[in-house]
């Protein structure tokens, strides 16, 4: 054993967590139901690994101007470069462009797994953090984009969450691609000023239209006002540039564009997708309320090159401070079509969605559409007599608990009676099963409904009361072990059911 | 589109695979498997980060005597070290220390995940792969260990493994290090030898009593013959300490030790261990066929102190290579009371297993004892005219079907009907649906039977076989969709069920 000076701390690098038995439980949930949907919708299941290759990787995150910032690498041994992946997006391209051409096409597949991002942690932001996305490879056609607007409507009323709490907003990059070119921002020589103008719009709701226009033009400080935090450079748009920026971003920008705009090739082009993608959902029947064409829709990620998507819940919940809040965005997605192009140096359009699986399950707790009550804690035998001989005793009680499909252990530390009831009760055991001398030379054993005991101790407060509950333990017949607990737990579970203890 | 000259190469680095939607089904439904023994035991999920600094780690990897060697390791922005872990014991051991305080002691969780390996990748040696382990710290009760040795023989039936087809080996670390300091290799001087000497018992499989003998004494030429491949050192021990090591890991060694080591402390602890697990296991009425005891069970890794057991499958399936072998291990673990205490300065004693998922499923696939036939894949509603409206109409087809419960997509790519119907194939669509222009006049629809009819093109001979057999397409109302897709998909699950097409 290491002395205590020496001992090495236990402790996580930050924005790293560990998850609990119940936050683990309702992740499988929700994960298993997202997946019942997919697979309705005919997506298959796919998985890469969570390494790739640098370059294969592409570096498409927001924030991040220098290489590598944001992404965790290391070299490999002949020197080559490898990282952790940072979203499921880069490595389904590579993996489409390098089994390209046995794939079905389209090729539609759903994945879901850990990614990680090697940025600043915050409340609730995490560097590694878990995604389920679903893809449709192979097709330029904006149904397929459709198709993922539907389905993520699917998936959020299959989760619980009502009609009227969540919307999957809809825009087209085309239509700000399209502005963009119309004001002078077109051509190679202004991508980075492209891209300011993305990430201020999709800071929109956190700033609000002037903190935007700042933005767009002269840059502004982080505080709010002059001096205050950091400054961050503006994309130096004149006002009028702004303005028509801002304009057709609006929230239900539907027209009212100068010509300049209105005539752009690139926004007509935009603007006429987007209407045939509401078209078709129209048509298989999901209204406004659950799938709205909304132009303030950019999403962060530089690589979307035509419809994005994202899935909001409107739902006003708690927040982290106690504020209730729109809970906001749980996902989003969009097309791209040069992920997969840029390996094979020919086109291949591809659209997809991704959710963002801690920030839904936050979002499912607090709107109390989530619970693991139905796992049962196990049956408990405690260990009165520490021989071998007595262990195997016990052990064997055990052995026919699980036989009988009874989820039980013997307890297994070395501590006295008092102490093992204490973990009984902090693992919320529903019963416990006691053999000591006496009972044994009897062939007995006592069963004690911890349940029970637990209620008559804090609740009972007159006999009438006492006469009517269960005893809350009985002496039985060994032989009559399983059968007993059995009807203890079933009588525990009528209990829950009828909202009692 | 980035041009031919300049695209990036879509490859994955050595030793990662994609999986494919067969392997991913499969692992699920062998996962889920696991889980619910694992439950029935009363183990609790748990789930820890695949980061952690590098230190709380440790090293305790084969092989690997250069820092960080086997680990991938990388520096945060502090400079501290970080590292993928390497397997899910470290981060269990960090955890419980670090939260020791606050859980049920002993801890009973369960955990499966990802862990990588810097390592030199070969066939079926993996850089990244799947773990799936079961834990109980904070007792030095071997009660804890026979449990584990029980609870993976249950694994092993659950997965559909017969009796007779695998066995758990069961040892102790103790009755190797006993005779190692009976010989004169004990103190920490000796540390170096006596980890040589346990990874020339790990390979007493491969390597037969010879090879191990060269290798607790002078070393061993890899290629079998002097100056073939390279020269593995050897521990140095004289003929009399090989033969004690030999003698004392022999599979069935019992008694017969010489003098000097059965009087050895740590020695006969060892034994006495052994037979109280024994004892246990066998009162709990696991007889030798399903859990032995055997001596020649060390494990690879460094961190055991107490009892290990090793899962191997008896069942001779063919290998890679198509010859017909012994599967082998497919998982194993011990007892590791030193890696808790490591940051805590007590003794937390504890002990675990873990099964390697791959490997598990490679021989549960080679068993025939894993199949994902259950899964379905989608009807495929084909696009015959592409108009928004006529999509639109199609969109509200699948959209019916979904609504039944029917996995069903419509074709998104852009090709007609002969590539669509390839489409169909390539998945293995059971069902097609078809409305051209004529049907839609008259408010039908075609449904075609894809599997009855690949049947009969493939099989029938003659004209009463011919009647015999269902239509392989019909012409309904638009009013029939869902009914009779749902006819011909019970028709199909009948031929299914009955061994047919």
């Amino acid at each position: 054993m290491a002395d205590k000076s020496e001992k090495t701390k236990a402790r996580l690098p930050r924005g790293f967590a560990d998850r609990s038995a119940e936050d683990i439980r309702a992740v499988e949930k929700m994960m298993a139901t997202i997946r019942s949907v997919y697979e309705l919708y005919g997506f298959e299941p796919a998985d890469q690994p969570l390494i790739e290759y640098t370059d294969a990787l592409g570096k498409f995150l927001p924030d991040q101007d220098r290489p590598n910032e944001g992404v965790f690498s290391f070299q490999d041994d002949d020197d080559q470069w490898l990282s952790l992946r940072y979203d499921l997006t880069a490595p389904t391209a590579r993996f489409v462009a390098e089994n390209f051409e046995r794939l079905p096409k389209p090729y539609r597949s759903y994945r879901s797994g850990w990614v990680f991002r090697n940025e600043k942690p915050g409340p609730g932001r995490f560097r590694q953090f878990m995604q389920f996305d679903a893809d449709t490879i192979g097709t330029p056609g904006v149904a397929a984009d459709a198709e993922m607007a539907m389905m993520m409507a699917d998936v959020m009323e299959a989760l619980g969450i009502k009609r009227g709490d969540y919307v999957i907003r809809v825009n087209n990059r085309k239509v700000l691609d399209g502005v963009l070119e119309a004001i002078g921002l077109g051509g190679d020589e202004n991508i980075g000023r492209r891209l300011t103008v993305l990430r201020a719009i999709d800071k929109l709701d956190k700033l609000g239209p002037e903190g935007v226009r700042l933005l767009l033009g002269p840059g502004r400080w982080d505080g709010g006002k002059e001096g205050e935090g950091d400054f961050a450079k503006g994309a130096g748009l004149n006002d009028t540039q702004a303005g028509a920026v801002l304009l057709a971003t609006a929230r239900n920008a539907q027209a009212g564009q100068d010509a300049t705009v209105s005539g752009n090739a690139v926004y007509q082009e935009g603007v006429g997708e987007l209407a045939t993608i509401e078209a078709l959902v129209r048509a298989a029947g999901y209204a406004e309320d659950r799938i709205a064409m909304d132009r303030s829709v950019v999403r962060g990620l530089e690589y979307y090159t035509g419809p994005v998507f994202e899935a909001e819940l409107l739902a006003e919940i708690p927040n982290e401070d106690g504020q209730i809040v729109r809970f906001g965005s749980v996902g989003g997605g969009g097309r791209y079509d040069g992920l997969v192009s840029r390996f094979r140096g020919e086109p291949v359009p591809a659209t997809g969605f991704s959710i963002g699986v801690s920030r839904l399950m936050t979002a499912l707790k607090n709107l109390g559409k989530l619970d693991s009550a139905d796992v049962i804690a196990p049956v408990v035998v405690l260990v009165m007599d520490k021989d071998t001989e007595s262990l195997g005793r016990y052990q064997k009680m055990v052995s026919q608990l699980r036989a009988a499909g009874i989820r039980s252990e013997m307890y297994l530390g070395g501590a006295g009676m008092k102490a093992q009831l204490k973990y009984a009760d902090r693992r919320g055991c529903p019963v416990a099963i006691i053999q000591g001398g006496d009972e044994r030379a009897k062939g007995e054993l006592q069963i004690k409904d911890l349940i029970e005991g637990a209620r008559m101790s804090a609740e009972i407060t007159d006999n009438a009361e006492w006469r009517a509950a269960r005893p809350a333990q009985v002496t039985v017949a060994e032989s009559e072990l399983v059968a007993e607990v059995q009807k203890i737990l079933v009588a525990q579970a009528a209990d829950r059911a009828k909202g009692g203890a």
